[in-house]
């Protein structure tokens, strides 16, 4: 049922927490893969912020990809899409940059997302977490979906203070300073790091000292 | 005539329920297919939900489609193209997802659409059905059109309590959790799941253990 | 002179029937083929919804090509200009996809249309023929340019009762409920079906039951 | 000087007509080709109309190209840039429509247009020529800057009436129906028309009658 | 420093003068080459106007590219970027026209342009140089930031009777009809034309005297 | 923790400084390279000038590329993103120009940033420094984020002396007038430059002295 946990590990699903004015509710993130170029379409009429919070997310996945077993030429033949439902409910704000990392690693190394998780932080380009609003509100709605573990921004650590101890008690709440500590517990398993070699390029030019430091481009 | 429920079976053709201020109709979607490289042209004034939930349809069929019996190479050689008549009336909302998303899937295994059935319910990207509104308005709408059974959410099933008898009584009305349920049974026959396999991938570059993690693109 | 019915056959040019609140008029349809990949280009400042009825008329004949006698591959090698003048006047509505559609098969077949016939009628995806407003004022502007003949949906059968004698007596009014009955008559042959079978695809890769419902992609 | 008759013949150069509220005065229409795919650029703040009216003038120029002795796999390797100075100048409307085909057909030809030559009228894509609107100040433009001859509209022969005596004696006036008559004598030359045949097609597919009329793609 | 004469000749440098209410001031123009295909991108907050004299001043130098020496296939293979410092500030006009052309001239032919020289005209696409607005206020800029040459449109000669003695002593003053009088000077040596003949076209095909004015496009 | 310096020496990340109202802040400038073709993406609800400064930074790098021991045919093979968190702060202006380059460089060579630097200044496309406004307010950011060393334009020295003393002794501020000086000194290493020969074009068309001057274009 909507509003729920999921009740089976799925590839590319992943519980992200919102916080709208009248408090706080789980997002749904998923993500398929399809024959493509590389591109990431989005849909669940995401706003700006949340669009290119996907952008960063994707971005971070491709420049790290090795570290998570992807190939880098998996990208040259696929494309993802990321939709965040309800179709209908507009949607904003960097929060689910962690939760969007973790179904794209998901869809892309085909490992399931354990189904009892919840995320909300912000990611940047080389993963670091950023802290949150909302706390509060999205812990109770965590719980109330009946999530079992949730990942939140290390800088947000200090708001517990102010969170119920029945909360508390009730959600394993870690605290996480990079994605890759959340990719690692998320996924049902850890990711692999695969070695990768690019093909060789092709040979250089012949360098001739004395041209160093002029313009590469002849006119 | 407009309005009426199909005369025949036909590929392509779907009947979708909409609701507005002055009562529910039935919407024609209607899809063709023809050379191209995997998109989906809309027209038929569809606002951006409704425009989303076409994506969300094919991405879902795309991601799937050996499921349905389509090769994914079918994708590299032809684009769709989703109509909603009327064209000068504005249309919008996620319900019309799984009505696109089985129009799609009979378009591309050239298998008809049972020309008896209308339905209603948003698409998610793994095919999950999600709730819909205006139940009673798009039943009576699907009564009044001489459908005879009618695919709903199992979100609104509840709902099904207000619905005057006569309506429960001339319609086969069928909840469901998920669009492939409606696939199976909505086209005149289900479609077959076919065995596919990637062409294999250029070899693998040489694997160095002492490598593994670190940035896979060399400067 | 403009406003009046053209004085010979000609390949690609076709006249609709146009309604303002002044009155009904002629509108011309032109088409000309260029070089190009199968797109089409529309001037003439066409409102969203008659660029869209171009774009569904387009696909309409695409999807069925080859029952007018067009090779698929034809759209490989050439793109489409639809243009109606006057440039300055804006338009709208969808009441001239049947013309659209006709100047299509025309151009591409190089048939020509008839000079003395009219034509007006939403067209859909599939060929179906939907009805228009301002029945009355556009035969009227028919008759007024020396049309003989006049195409109108079937579903606007039943306003023809509100026409004036004088009208239906001046003109040969044709009710068609598919595009296909208009294709055959305003062109001054009807255009001929040819067989066509796609070059072969490469071979299917080894089909191993087992596998045959699970994911295609490999990840 | 500029807004006066240029004082040699040009490539790609031609005289039109603009008006406004303040008067008449000369528009000069300047195009130069340079290595492309077939694209139109235009500059020079021009209005949506005026736009449409540079690609329906470039549309009848590709569309009939070999009656200018313009191969068509020129378009191949060459685009176009239409430009209207002055450029800080907004500029719109139809009427330029035969000046833009006049300089398109003297760029790819490469034959210069006649100095004293100035022209008005709106261009169709099968080379039509529309009425256009303030002859009278327009006349009076070209008169003042040095212009002796003008190609009109048929359509507008009937507002001579309202001209000036001085500047009927003034300058020749050609009332024209279709753009060729005018690019036979604005050109220094008449570009001749050239035989050409397309390269032979891939071979047809195996014809079997049987499955004529049948979608020509299949699933 | 800002505001100031280039202190040495630098490629693809040039110094242009604006005119604001607050009186005129000098604008550098900088470009670059990059790898591309033919491509120019514009950064500086240039208005449309601007942005279109970029274009034709583009179009101008690759029309005529031979004659700087310039070889027609360079642009396969580059692209250029026109940047107009100070970021921040809008800019907008088509009075650097010239100087965009000059700037494009000198990066591409590498020829570096004269430290002393600042230049204002708007550039047509043949090269004609049109006059402009607040030359007395341009002039003023220019011989305060330590420039001893300026290029002016020949049509605003006769404003130089409104200059202050003083400046007209300070600046040698140089009117000019065609850009290509700016590029001989402006740059530290003239650019010299090459020869430069087209690669042989595909050969001609079968002309056949009875097909000249048919349609060159089979259906 | 987020707004302090960085705590080790990190590829692509630079440490720049924004202004606004309330102050000065620090602004983490992230840059990554992903597969692709040279493009640049950016994120962080940048500003049309920020954009614009992207755009800039990235020419300059690549139109010196071998300066800084990048082949140019590194952009053939990779796109760049860069992103300036927190994701839902716009940010706009200038003068995070020459950050933006010296994450560029050091992303594209590999070679960490120095994670107590920080910078301010407008780049130019020939790399340029100009000036920027709010130095005190940006100098006390970088002190309070434990920044030890500040790169500032040139033109800001005789800002200096408005700066409080504590705020001149706690951090050493280098004046700069390119940005080569920023990019030699802020990477823990100086990026060596690489000879670099393009390869041979094909052959020059056989030259006619007779034909020089010609425009190059045959129609
Ligand atoms: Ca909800
Ligand atoms: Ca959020
Ligand atoms: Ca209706
Ligand atoms: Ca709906
Ligand atoms: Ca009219
Ligand atoms: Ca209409
Ligand atoms: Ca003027
Ligand atoms: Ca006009
Ligand atoms: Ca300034
Ligand atoms: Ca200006
Ligand atoms: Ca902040
Ligand atoms: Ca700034």
């Amino acid at each position: 049922r909507y509003g729920e946990a999921e009740s089976e590990d799925m590839v590319g699903v992943v519980t992200g927490l919102a916080w709208t004015e009248v408090g706080g509710e789980i997002l749904t993130i998923e993500s398929v893969m399809v024959p493509g170029k590389g591109k990431v379409q989005h849909t669940g009429k995401l706003g700006d912020v949340m669009q290119e919070s996907v952008s960063a997310a994707m971005s971070y996945v491709r420049s790290r990809s090795t570290n998570f077993g992807i190939k880098p030429t998996l990208f040259e033949r696929r494309d993802l899409h990321v939709h965040v439902p309800e179709g209908a409910t507009p949607k904003d704000g960097p929060s689910a940059g962690i939760a969007m990392a973790t179904s794209i690693v998901s869809v892309l190394t085909g490992i399931p997302v354990r189904k009892d998780v919840a995320m909300t932080g912000e990611i940047t380009l080389r993963g670091r977490v950023l802290p949150i609003g909302g706390l509060k509100e999205k812990l109770l709605a965590a719980l109330r979906s009946g999530t079992t573990t949730v990942f939140i921004p290390k800088d947000n650590e200090k708001d517990l203070a102010d969170i119920p101890d029945n909360v508390k008690k009730g959600l394993t709440i870690i605290p996480v300073s990079h994605v890759d500590e959340v990719i690692a517990s998320a996924l049902v398993r850890k990711p692999e790091a695969i070695a990768w070699e690019e093909p060789p390029e092709p040979p250089a030019p012949r360098a001739t000292d004395g041209e160093a430091g002029k313009p590469a481009l002849p006119h």
